[in-house]
C-alpha cells in the first residue's frame, strides 16, 4: 500500500497504511502497550498527507509546526506482536487554524493486506477494528503561537478545503 | 514524594508522582512526544495505588488485567527536556467492572517540588497545568474476558469504594 | 521489500527491510534516538527469520524464547524523520545455544529503495551507512534456563545452520 | 537518590540514580525490553552530570551536542515491571573530542534503596547486577562538527579532568 496515488476521486475517502506489529511495541500483557497506539496514528496522518504530494517534514521545516491539543482513543481488541495491522486516516474537520483527524487501526489476515496493496485509498476501512480516535492538530509558527494555515500556504489550504468537502 | 503515607484522608484527593522528563521522551519539536504522557499517566495510577497499600503488580499475577478502553488527552502546554513535573491522579468513577481515573500533568520549579514533597495526598494539583486527561480501564481474567471486581477481590472493591466517595 | 522470496542462494547474504523514520523516534537533537537503532534491529531480525520461511512469533509461542546477551552498535551518521532507510540484517555466527546477528542500517534515496525493491536478498548493503552492530542472542526456556536449540528443533537449526555456511 | 551532593570525594565514584520500572517499560517476555537499558544509560549520564552542579540542557542549549558514537550492552539478568532498579554511572574515559561512560543496572530491595538514598555517589555500586555498558559520545557543535571541549568550555572541562583522575 506504499506506493498509492495521490487524487482521491472518492468521497471523504480513507487512507490505508499497513504496519507490522513490533516486538518493542508490546508489553507485558502480551499485547501493544496502549500508548504505541499514538503512534501510528502519527505515522497514519504523514502518510495520508503524503498521499496528497504534501511532505509534512518540509512544511514544518518552513517554520509551521502542528502540534496535537486534542486525543481521543477507543480500544476494543489488542493488536499483538506480528500482527498485520492497517492505520487507516481520513479528515475530519478543517478551520485555518485546526485539522481533526479520524483514524482506525483495524486487523487484517495476510490475504486482505495483499488485496489491499492496490487501492490505499478505500470508502470504508476493511480488516476487524481495533482501535478508533481522533486527534486534533493546531498550526503554529516555530514560536509556538497559532497561524492562520489559509493565508500561510493557501495552496496546500485549497487542496485540503478540496478533500475535505470531496 | 516518593515514600507518602497510605491513607488519604481528604475529599476524593489527588495523588501527586514526581518525574523528570527524559531526552528520549522529547521529539524534534523540541517538547515531549505527545504519546508520552500515556505512559505517564500509566505510572500516576500505579503510584496512586500503590500508596493506597495496594500492588498492580500483584493483582496481575494472580490473574486480574486491566486494559485501558477508553483515553481522551486535552494539551495546553508541552512539557520539555529535564522539566520537572508531577503527574496527579485520581479515581474518577468507579464501578464493579470498570474504573476511571483523571489525571493532570502540571510544571513545577525545584522548590515547588521540595516543598510538595512532604505531601503526597492533595486537594489540589500544584503548578502549572501542561496536560489533562481521563482513562478508563476494565478488569478482565487471564483470558480477556471481563470479571466483576467486586467478586474477585472484596477486599481491594471495599478500599477503593471508600477512596471514591470519600 | 516486503514480499520476498525465501530461499537465499547467496553466499551468507543480507536481508533489507525497508522503515520510514517516525516523528515519535526523533529526539529533541532533531535526529533519531539512539536506543531506536535497538528496535529497528529487532525488526530486522524478525524479518529476517521470516524471510526465511520461520516465524518467530511461533517458535516463542512453543516456549522457546531468545533474550539478547550482548548489543553493541557504532553509530556513524543519524536518521531523520521521514528518512527512507533500509535495517539489513544477516547471521554472523551460529551454536546450539546463542546467535549473533549483524546488522546495518543505511539511508536511500527513493530511487534506490524502489530499485531494492524486487531483492530484499543481497551479497551487499546499499544506500549510504548510518548505523552498524551486532546482537547476540541465547535460547531459553520459559523458565529462562538456556536451551540447546539444535535438540529442540533439528529441523529449523539444519536450515539456519545451512544459511549460516552458504 | 536525588537530592545529592555535588562534590564527590571518592575515587572515581559511581552515581546511583533510582529508577522504577515502568509497564511501558516491558515487552511480550514479561521483562524490560533491551533497548530500554539504552534510555536509562541516558538517564543516568544527566543525573551524573547536574549531581556535578551542571546542567547538560544548558549546554545543548548554547550549542554543544553531545551524540553517542559507540554502544556496548552486556545482558545478565532481566527487569521486571515494578522492579526497584538502580542506574549507576561513572566517566571511564575523558578527551578534548570525546566522554566514554560506563553504566550498571542493578535491582535493589525497597530496604536497599532507602539505605542509600542518602549517599548518592559511591565507591562501589549496590545490588544484583542486572545490566553493563559503555556508551561514547562526541562533542559536536549544532553544524554536527567536531567541537574541542576544552576550548568551548574551559571551566567545565577542568572539572571533569578533575572526576575522571580523582
Amino acid at each position: 500500500m506504499q506506493n498509492s496515488s495521490t487524487s482521491p476521486s472518492l468521497h471523504n475517502p480513507w487512507y490505508g497504511h499497513h504496519l507490522r506489529v513490533r516486538y518493542q511495541e508490546t508489553d507485558r500483557m502480551g499485547v501493544v502497550f496502549h500508548g504505541n497506539y499514538v503512534t501510528w496514528f502519527e505515522v497514519g496522518r504523514t502518510e495520508w498527507i503524503r498521499a496528497l504530494g504534501i511532505s509534512y517534514k518540509q512544511l514544518e521545516e518552513q517554520g509551521l509546526l502542528l502540534p496535537v491539543v486534542d486525543l481521543n482513543i477507543r480500544y476494543q481488541h489488542p493488536a499483538r506482536y506480528d500482527d498485520e495491522v492497517i492505520v487507516f486516516t481520513r479528515l475530519k474537520k478543517l478551520s485555518p487554524i485546526r485539522m481533526t483527524f479520524q483514524s482506525m487501526v483495524t486487523q487484517v489476515s495476510e490475504e486482505e493486506r495483499k488485496a489491499a496493496f492496490a487501492s490505499s485509498w478505500v470508502a470504508e476501512p476493511i480488516g476487524s477494528t481495533l482501535v478508533e480516535g481522533e486527534t486534533t492538530l493546531a498550526w503554529v509558527g516555530s514560536d509556538w503561537k497559532p497561524k492562520r494555515f489559509d493565508r500561510e500556504r493557501p495552496d496546500i489550504w485549497g487542496q485540503l478545503k478540496q478533500v475535505s468537502s470531496s
